[in-house]
């Protein structure tokens, strides 16, 4: 029997970037889309974040299918950890023009960045979150570039390309929620 | 009798703030200070961030005495808003050169900026919480001043003097935090 299970998020870009690994991966796993807009925590650990975000779910949705969310943030070291855990906030606020500001004097590997993608997996209401997590290490470009992708991926470049010049397959194979996503999938397949 | 309130905060140049307005006004209510650190959700309007905090200690906290606690944040139309009710952690991560930064190419009305508070009050822990709101509108200024306050106190620029450039009393005439307790204080003595 076909699996299912329910990604909550309000990101359509993101339920495409897991289906598409699905495929990739030949898992025959139905992904169905909630579109709810879950509260989330101010805090500064994204596994937190997710962790609480899942419980109140499982207490307040009676959800009947295993489900899951994520939460991703990038981090800048040169920049104390902003955007962080408030990344979507940033993004709709002050947007790439912002963070590229704020990194204008910064040289070498000032300009490191980290994106971190934590996913919270419930496979019953009753059951505690299991979080999977995925990282990658990349470097905020001098400008951005490229047309694909959402929120930071122009100005995120890794070897030598940012997330918004790769296709989704490609950005999947390195990215935060791709690494994240990969877990989940060969845990519940 | 005298009155008896406790402020929930971490912040204690908070407490500061409220003291000094309540002798200042010479009200009789002993505020009390409890440093918790209380969760606080992700949302973009502050009201709604303040309100959901104090129900979350009036049904896990058992508190015995009123209690209040409040949320501040500057807004910055120029930047959409940022940094908003994200104000505390932008604050830790990028400081006030950072917002000094994304408005280097700012000028005249684009430097405006409001700040607010909202203080909810718990009369009891069956009570739902009473709102106080507070705003002040002022400018970014080009560079910071002053070392009283904390916080954005020394880019935030009031007919000409930074908060930081005020004494306490002077502060709390005119800033948002200064009105929100105002109404406070008015309110329960």
């Amino acid at each position: 029997m076909r699996k299912e299970i329910v990604f909550i998020t309000t990101n359509a870009h993101k339920v495409e970037e897991i289906r598409d690994l699905a495929d990739v991966e030949s898992k025959d796993i139905a992904i169905e889309h909630l579109d709810y807009d879950y509260p989330e925590l101010q805090l500064d650990e994204t596994e937190e974040v997710a962790s609480a975000s899942a419980d109140y779910i499982r207490e307040n949705k009676g959800m009947t299918k295993p489900f899951f969310l994520e939460d991703s943030g990038m981090f800048i070291p040169a920049l104390n950890g902003f955007p962080g855990p408030f990344s979507a906030f940033v993004f709709r606020s002050i947007g790439n023009d912002g963070i590229l500001k704020l990194m204008a004097n910064k040289k070498g590997a000032e300009r490191r960045a980290t994106f971190k993608t934590v996913v919270a997996l419930c496979e019953s209401s009753e059951k505690e979150p299991i979080l999977f997590v995925g990282t990658v290490e990349g470097k905020i470009a001098d400008v951005g570039r490229g047309e694909g992708g959402f929120g930071f991926d122009p100005i995120f470049e890794y070897e030598g390309a940012t997330f918004a010049e790769m296709s989704t397959e490609e950005k999947n194979k390195v990215s935060h929620r791709g690494r994240a996503f990969r877990k989940l999938l060969n845990y519940i397949s």
